[in-house]
């Protein structure tokens, strides 16, 4: 068994510093912002992207609002330096953007990351090396001195190859990993001498990028660090300092704050927080912490499904129900003290006046989200609600989120019809609102292939007369999403997606529930088939029904 | 569309705090812990907990060290109501432990709270009402005096109940609901005018718990609030400062951990940070924070699966792969520069030496957990590893935790082998460690049955003969897994499940990957079978049979 033992552990000695000035200070302009998504966030994950999945990642932070972008450790991996290639090759960075690669401070490493720069317009070159004592003594085993020539020698390495490109705009970025374990004196010390080489000028800065590798302390202490380096830093006016957080002890955000507040100029970190262990620093709870206090984040986050869309698909991992401002559960209200709250605040709320509705940090409709009540039938009996009632009668284990989106339903109903409301009513509601698979269209025969890529073919019958669609995409539901987009000519994202066995045995039905972003709006679809491609097809299309059932009584109206 | 528009919002006024001391303290002892998953964390559940819900996870509260536990709202839920009654007639609470109920500041819930709490050994009366300026304006439309009176009453309606049941060893509460957007002046007064009503002593202690019922500034902010008001207010020795956090900007740990510098003596949470929208703050990173500094948290995580298992069950919320100290990916590597670091400095680890290992802030395995380093076949070709050979190959698309539970295995074959590793051995090496339920045991017929609980009775064959096996519990594995521990004499606890179709048609095929917890240790169970159910059922067996073939193995040895 385990031993439990804090004995074991040393605490993080805290930088001595006197008059410290970062308490009184407040955030009031963004930071510059470094997505390092394509880089720390990539190389932690268990399948690492695709090229395919790194350009759609990269369209998603061009477009929200990234004007630095680590895109990969070229010399350390040939998928990033092709995909460093074909940003450089098919001129896919904006003007205004600069690509970002990391290297470490190794001489052919930086030869290999300069070929992969080759004919860029603009491109930050990132070199580190580890300082930490922990690194120094156990796995360097160098000196102090020895771990500053290594900077110093890299960091000359990287100016002699700029040099020989002045095609290209180059910012030099240097960064002492591992800097939360380091003396800060000595890591002033190892920047100081990389400043010395490189002689950036306030016209023409370098970056000193500080990391909290590891989180080991509190956000405090590590904003006292960050007042101390930025004090005692040579030429303090020529360079931007830089914060990299993680999320070891649960307070990356916290940590980038209060540097900031402390003198930094610039933050990296992920979007929804991905990144080695524990995760990096989630840029989109910051920049939204900004912009719940009147401050312009400078990125823009009014499509949030787009951003959760791409984020699971690309790193394969969940976003938390609770995770602030995206998770699926932070505008949902359960307390009737909160939605009686919430409903007299919004009562008042106008446009012309600053938002003040209790419970609600922002209004979810800047993000493309509703505020959601959720009543609870019978929760006096402390037998919970619909998705109970549901499952108990019907076998119907709905998926939070898609219980989420059917409460309000039932209590609106509930409200106009003014008794107790039943299963079976329940039921109907549920029926008639999301398992909208057969009409106007429904599905016929299809086929499905894979190759590379998967396509599809499938008909679909309409009381008017049958059309074919087609498609192709990364599996089966992402080839139909893409039929069903260029058919109606509208955007299908998938958000949510859930499926589950409905009966026991060999005739045994699965039931398919899918959330869908359809043009920036959601719907719900559900299916129940033998097979469970088809039951999921078929959920997909009963979103596509609700949004073309839409337009049509839009049109006739 | 909806618009992004940072203008809309006001920014938090800071309170004007004079030569703050908190950011030069340090944690050095665990604050008194309250735990609130039963109600602050219950109340925000798309499906609150049912009573045997609530049976369970109060023991693991109790198991973990709380001494105080919020319990209920019981003048609010008949349930929570018949959960206190349990506790304190079956004589459930032990001798050192306090339950605390909720209430709003109004006699008639006041009254049968007390009623709810009648024959309970120790007890926290939990009274609060709203005092943000929000909540007076809008929502109660009251002045500053009859938001202080509404507090007062409920004051002496607590005082007078109490009165009249001295066989219990009372402790009041109150909260200023909405703290963190009251004045904290008023905060103060209204406090103050509680405390009269109450009278505490040094000695006999009455709990002030502040509550950032919605985050609404960074966590020094807080704190500069925590020391404004811990200065302010009247008889602080005769009070326990207590605080209550959300993670609105997702940033709850970090305030606690400044709050408690800043003079509190008490911290409310959740496990794992279940609760309203963004969740509570998560008390299990705030107390490994702690420990990982060698302070004694005074709450023991040896048994991590265990918290993550009961929680996850019960509030069937996720625990993100990233979490802190408990996610499934934070004790992880996937670079190479971390993976020999770690290596280095592992073997330089010795147990007289504190903890100094690179990349890990804690020792893995005092929570029951171990390091895994992760490797990628191929990965230089960019098509990353084990886990996209299998699924292009063989349609296998194994959950993350799976892969990390492969990749080592692979890795030690591949280093005994020295050569390049082909998919087949891949999905040999995968069968032969987690397809194992056909020996020593093997499932034969079985019968399932759902009433109140489900039941099962399976038979298993076995060389030696074929024996019969029988269990209850909630759902088919569960049953199972019960009907297995009780015939092995373990205990047998499910910590994943995942199950996909592996074919198409009408002859698909499903697999089943489960991981289990087995009497302490982990074990992964995979099984291929044309009906779910089956699959499910032989991948728990295939766990069951790793540690039966270990037990009979050590035994003959």
């Amino acid at each position: 068994m385990s031993s439990f033992d804090h004995t074991k552990y040393r605490p993080f000695e805290p930088v001595a510093i006197e008059n410290r000035t970062w308490p009184d200070q407040e955030i009031t302009t963004a930071p510059i912002w470094a997505s390092v998504d394509l880089r720390d966030g990539n190389q932690a994950l268990v399948e690492p992207m695709t090229v395919d999945q790194k350009k759609e990642f990269f369209k998603l932070l061009v477009d929200v609002g990234f004007k630095e972008i680590e895109v990969g450790f070229p010399a350390a991996s040939q998928l990033d330096f092709d995909f460093v290639r074909w940003l450089v090759e098919e001129d896919q960075v904006p003007d205004d953007v600069y690509i970002q690669v990391l290297t470490q401070a190794r001489p052919e490493l930086i030869e290999r990351t300069y070929e992969s720069l080759k004919g860029a317009k603009k491109a930050v070159v990132h070199v580190y090396n580890s300082t930490s004592k922990t690194q120094r003594e156990q796995v360097f085993r160098l000196g102090k001195d020895g771990i500053k020539e290594i900077a110093v020698k890299g960091a000359q390495c990287v100016k002699e190859h700029a040099a020989k490109h002045p095609e290209t705009e180059w910012v030099f970025q240097y960064s002492p990993e591992s800097f939360t374990g380091t003396e800060t004196d000595f890591a002033v010390e190892v920047c100081d001498a990389v400043i010395d080489v490189w002689q950036p000028t306030p016209e023409n800065k370098c970056i000193i990028n500080l990391p909290a590798t590891v989180e080991v302390t509190t956000p405090n202490r590590f904003a006292d660090q960050i007042e101390y380096f930025c004090r005692k830093v040579k030429n303090r006016d020529s360079i931007i300092v830089s914060l990299h957080t993680h999320n070891d002890r649960g307070c990356g955000v916290a940590a980038a704050e209060l540097g900031l507040m402390a003198g930094a100029d610039r933050i990296e970190g992920t979007l929804l927080g991905n990144g080695e262990r524990t995760g990096n620093m989630c840029v989109v709870t910051m920049a939204m912490n900004m912009y719940s206090q009147g401050v312009n984040p400078e990125l823009n986050f009014a499509d949030m499904d787009r951003v959760i869309s791409v984020v699971q698909s690309c790193t394969q991992l969940p976003v938390h129900p609770r995770h602030a401002y995206a998770g699926e559960l932070v505008f949902t209200a359960f307390s009737g003290s909160h939605q009686d709250a919430i409903k007299k605040c919004l009562a008042n709320q106008t446009d012309d006046k600053p938002w003040d509705v209790a419970y609600l940090p922002i209004d979810p409709r800047d993000i493309g989200r509703s505020y959601q009540e959720v009543i609870r039938v019978n929760s006096q009996s402390g037998k919970g609600g619909v998705a109970f009632a549901l499952e108990q009668e019907y076998g119907l284990a709905l998926p939070r989120w898609l219980q989420v989106e059917l409460s309000p339903i039932v209590q609106r109903f509930s409200e106009e019809d003014g008794g107790v409301i039943e299963a079976a009513d329940m039921k109907r509601l549920f029926e008639e609102n999301f398992m909208t698979a057969s009409a106007p269209y429904a599905l016929g025969n299809y086929e499905l292939s894979k190759k590379d890529r998967d396509s599809v073919t499938a008909e679909l019958t309409h009381k008017d007369g049958n059309i074919s669609v087609q498609g192709e995409g990364n599996g089966a539901l992402s080839a139909f999403t893409s039929a069903l987009s260029e058919q109606f000519n509208i955007r299908v994202d998938i958000v949510q997606y859930q499926e589950h066995a409905l009966t026991v045995g060999s005739d045994s039905q699965a039931i398919a529930y899918i959330q869908a972003n359809i043009d920036g709006e959601r719907y719900n679809g559900v299916a129940i088939d033998n097979d469970i491609v088809s039951a999921s097809i078929q959920a997909v299309l009963a979103t596509v029904n609700q949004k073309v059932s839409a337009s049509e009584q839009a049109n006739v109206a």
